[in-house]
């Protein structure tokens, strides 16, 4: 199997499963089936065997999934059995909630840097984070190693930092700004915005 | 055609192709072509096509997609060639930010209320909303009219907000809260969480 080859929408659809799964897990489920996973995830029992068989056999004919096994391979396959470093870039409303959420915990990732440049924000305390100037940035993430960033400034500033953050090292950037970036190959940007969420529901309405 | 009978997965992906199209517009592109839209949400060129003509022929064999006429039949589908009202349940930062957020214009939504149960934030202005109390929220909703929320408050208060939402007619749910939400039947639940972003990307680092 060459993992390069498996399409972007399969790799996209893993995280879905696995919080799911991990869903299940705190509530003591031991063991699943593609049929109960999709109603979970609104996928079908079908296109989740399909996904999950692209990286192995992982579940048996009658007996389902195992969860504890499941997770455990989806998180070597999305990389996440080790924790993942990251910065966030922007300390307004969205920056203060990153840095603060509780969601992070067990699931791969931990902020350990807040950047901003307004010099108003730059020292102030959100919970252990003192936010640091951006002017300094691109140093202390090439220093640490970071190669994960939360980008949560206004759409107007939204690329420059990009740049920086190219520049400083940063492979996988999650974009809260309502604005397309561009970045050079061999760095990922996802974009997440509350609107084509709604969009999604508002279709059944 | 029957539009119940169209998987909720290519429901999911529409909103995608129309923020890409939109963005397109912005910059005075006229037409476009599944290959260019494939490239820039990363879905290929066939299931671009697929997903759009399960609504009908809205391209053309060679000259392709006119963005205009594209967006505004992807509007109508995602019933979203109207606005909706929205009421924000948690003055937290993410609500704060939600209240704040430019992204909404002419994308179908507009935020016109934000509850909290805290009596130290009810009555706080953010921009021009007051924080009402979440004591008159099924009350306020009901009279309003309003179908769609987004959920904002700590997983503990979740389940309990999201049942006065239900009860207050809310259909559409947009769930910020590390946390599954049980609602009924005929109520949409989206859940929206940065860690199912970064590990889509991890999986490429």
């Amino acid at each position: 199997m060459n993992a390069n080859k498996i399409p972007d929408i399969i790799i996209g659809r893993l995280p879905i499963y696995l919080r799911a799964l991990q869903r299940m897990a705190e509530k003591g489920v031991q063991t699943t089936s593609s049929q109960e996973l999709g109603e979970r995830v609104g996928i079908s029992a079908a296109q989740i065997r399909k996904d999950i068989s692209q990286f192995g056999e992982f579940g048996k004919q009658g007996t389902g999934y195992r969860i504890s096994f499941l997770t455990d391979k989806l998180r070597e396959i999305l990389k996440i059995d080790r924790i993942w470093d990251v910065a966030v870039v922007g300390a307004g409303d969205v920056g203060h909630a990153l840095a603060r959420y509780q969601g992070f915990v067990d699931r791969g990732f931990r902020v350990v840097m807040v950047f901003d440049n307004d010099q108003a924000k730059v020292g102030q305390k959100i919970d252990e984070f003192i936010v640091k100037d951006t002017s300094v940035m691109v140093e202390e993430i090439r220093k640490a190693g970071i190669q994960v960033a939360m980008l949560t400034v206004p759409a107007t500033a939204a690329q420059e930092a990009t740049d920086m953050l190219v520049k400083a090292g940063v492979k996988a950037i999650l974009n809260y700004a309502p604005i397309s970036l561009n970045v050079p190959e061999g760095v990922h940007v996802q974009h997440t915005d509350p609107v084509t969420h709604l969009q999604r529901m508002t279709y059944y309405l």
